[in-house]
């Protein structure tokens, strides 16, 4: 019962044109393909999935097998070929290796791989190029194998984007494997295509478009994440109810209301999870495949990522990623709600299913309007000279604008500051104009 | 009377699919499009040319026009919407400042450009990570509008190379054009879509396939080019016309018989400038473009880039890249001839050929037998565990061949110290020897 979503594709140009005196035109079409697979305990020895799905997705890449390649190197000089087809470097996050570190080597060994792993300090205040340096060197001296020997990276999203980036630009383009270890992992930056690190001021300021051969996503992984960080990644999760689906967010009511914690180990909690991190991750990829490469700048998935970039630079030892969109989506659901395009009660719903889903609608970045009309005047910059800003229409479906005014932002702060977490907006307001 | 080269391309794959139990593929199609132009005098200030095609290319992107933005934007927080449309970033290798500086300022100015330049000194030692930095902060002080506003970049080949490698990666692919001035950088380096610059000891190991949005080859630009730097040119165009192209080949000897250094500047050999400069550029495309992404590893165009990757990095002081390039393919010429793929005839042929056009077929770092099986082997690694090493056979055709032994290496160079450069070379293996 597969179920398919056919995008009705442009026709492809693939030539060398030649014109006359001295002008060419080259067309070239490039087929891209990968795939987000959900698999609960990879880690298990006495399961073979995971070694096996790794040995296959060398195949697949379209290189021959061991045997062939040594009978055809011949007498050749031949250096690394063949023998080596079952070497890997992985890339584990910190903490994730703390926790799983002698998980992840018993799993490699019992299974006849020989691995080298480099331990990174994945956060958001080192996703930066000094990360991507470390990946860079670690591939270098393990000899990586282009397309034979594909990187695993084994952590959150920071990990992710670091080592997606180190392997899209090594030798152009060497493989990767996720294996996100988060929930903003497993949701978002475990199912799309974009890697990057912070550069300077900006947020994800450098970074490549590079699909994974293959994310293998697995929900046990957050039985060891601190709430706080499932709560970042419902943000993500909340995002895309939001802009897309009534139906996801009515759940997302539900589980935290029944209290966050206990969504991902509990028994009793299966269904609705699996729920919730299915169809986020169906929804996120049905906006993101048929505009990969974001040719399109109208995004709905950027909702809550129009002011947040620039005010989770400004807090990066304060906020976390999914922290930062959800003030972002409380401050666009107050624009929202005074333009007319949310009722008071959905507003009100919409904040009060963030607090449930250990979200702050409210940040101290908000009293600070210069910082947000920076912040939008960089977003605007980022998407080609126009807002294209998502705006919630309802629950569950959305709008692009063009024309939010510095008038609109404050007043929608001002609701905020009263009623999303009034004690404390309304006295940073109120110091900000002292 | 434009005439076509039409590679059939395989059917694409444009879908989510959605399979049962948390499974997804993710199929994309990206079309990409470029254009090669040879156009002289660009700098003419009387030429409204390449201001047109600079404001033309800005459209070209598909994004709208200032009036249509400015009025959409209406009252919003419209940040660097429109008026920003005639502004430029130039990059500008050092010694090109020098020498068009002037009559790079004079040509933007009388065309209503708003420029900012950056200088940067681009030559193979500082093509490195740092050179990127600085490029991506000049991108970032700029304020570029992604897309509006693509970066230009006018210099040799290490210089395109950075520049196309920082424009890939900022904000995950900001559009640029590219001006070469040098010969590498017209038939090479200016026609292509990789990027990169050196990193640890591995040349171009870190960059992007990216193609520029145009590539505008300006032949005037060599009037001021040293005679070496013409021959580190010319090494590219023998390399295809060794594998591709008898003809070009022969117009090649000629061209080295008359003096290489009247080739690009007296009107009495114009004929056969465009000849070699159009018919090099169209054999590299009709290379490149049906595999832009080096998917098939078998490249006719890597010719003598299977040992000099190594012998350059290691000779970085002394050896220009074509000139490298020389000393590879004269060791492989001598392995082709050892296989009887060759001549001595023709063999002789290739070498003197190579010393009309300013190229020392022999280097010191062809003594070192170590060297030259670590840059095959690092090559194997490259090329996915085997040689696919690029041999002619005869003069303008090639084969693939995985097989090449140590013993066979070390047979070439010999006869290279024999035949190619006798003295020096025989004196270099004595003292090797000894």
């Amino acid at each position: 019962m597969a179920s398919s979503v056919i995008t009705s594709a442009a026709p492809h140009k693939h030539a060398l044109i030649r014109h006359p005196q001295g002008r060419w035109t080259v067309d070239a079409v490039k087929q891209i393909s990968y795939e987000v697979l959900v698999r609960d305990n990879l880690l298990d020895p006495s399961d073979s999935f995971l070694a096996d799905t790794l040995r296959r997705y060398v195949a697949r890449t379209g290189t021959k097998t061991e045997a062939e390649t040594i009978s055809e190197a011949g007498a050749g000089v031949a250096g690394v070929a063949g023998a080596s087809s079952d070497r890997r470097l992985l890339v584990v996050d910190s903490t994730v290796n703390k926790l799983y570190g002698s998980a992840i080597a018993v799993y490699f060994a019992t299974h006849g791989f020989e691995t080298h792993t480099l331990v990174l300090d994945a956060h958001e205040q080192a996703k930066d190029w000094e990360s991507v340096d470390a990946v860079l060197a670690a591939m270098d001296e393990f000899g990586v194998d282009r397309r034979r020997e594909p990187v695993i990276a084994i952590g959150g999203g920071v990990l992710c984007d670091i080592v997606g980036f180190a392997a899209s630009i090594y030798r152009r383009g060497t493989p990767y494997i996720r294996i996100p270890t988060t929930l903003v992992g497993l949701v978002d930056a475990g199912v799309g295509v974009k890697t990057g690190v912070n550069h300077r001021s900006g947020k994800n300021r450098i970074g490549t478009y590079a699909q994974p051969l293959l994310s293998l996503l697995d929900t046990r992984f957050l039985a060891t994440l601190p709430e706080r960080h499932l709560s970042n990644g419902l943000a993500e999760i909340l995002k895309v109810a939001l802009v897309k689906s009534e139906s996801l967010f009515t759940t997302l009511e539900r589980a935290g209301r029944c209290g966050i914690r206990d969504l991902f180990d509990d028994a009793f909690h299966a269904d609705m999870a699996e729920y919730i991190t299915h169809e986020s991750i169906h929804l996120m990829l049905e906006e993101l495949q048929p505009n990969l490469w974001e040719a399109v700048l109208e995004r709905c998935v950027d909702y809550g990522h129009t002011f947040s970039p620039t005010v989770e630079m400004h807090s990066v030892t304060e906020l976390l990623h999914g922290e930062a969109v959800a003030v972002d989506m409380a401050l666009t659901t107050a624009i929202s709600l005074g333009r007319g395009l949310m009722t008071e009660t959905e507003a009100e719903r919409v904040l009060a299913a963030m607090r449930g889903l250990g979200l702050n609608p409210w940040n101290d970045a908000l009293a600070d309007t210069d910082l947000l009309v920076r912040a939008l005047e960089d977003t605007v910059r980022h998407r080609d000279g126009q807002q294209r800003l998502p705006l919630t229409r309802g629950i569950g479906d959305h709008v692009f604008v063009n024309d939010v005014t510095v008038e609109e932002i404050v007043a929608a702060v001002r609701y905020l500051a009263a009623h999303a977490d009034a004690d404390a907006g309304a006295a940073t307001l109120e110091a900000a104009a002292a």
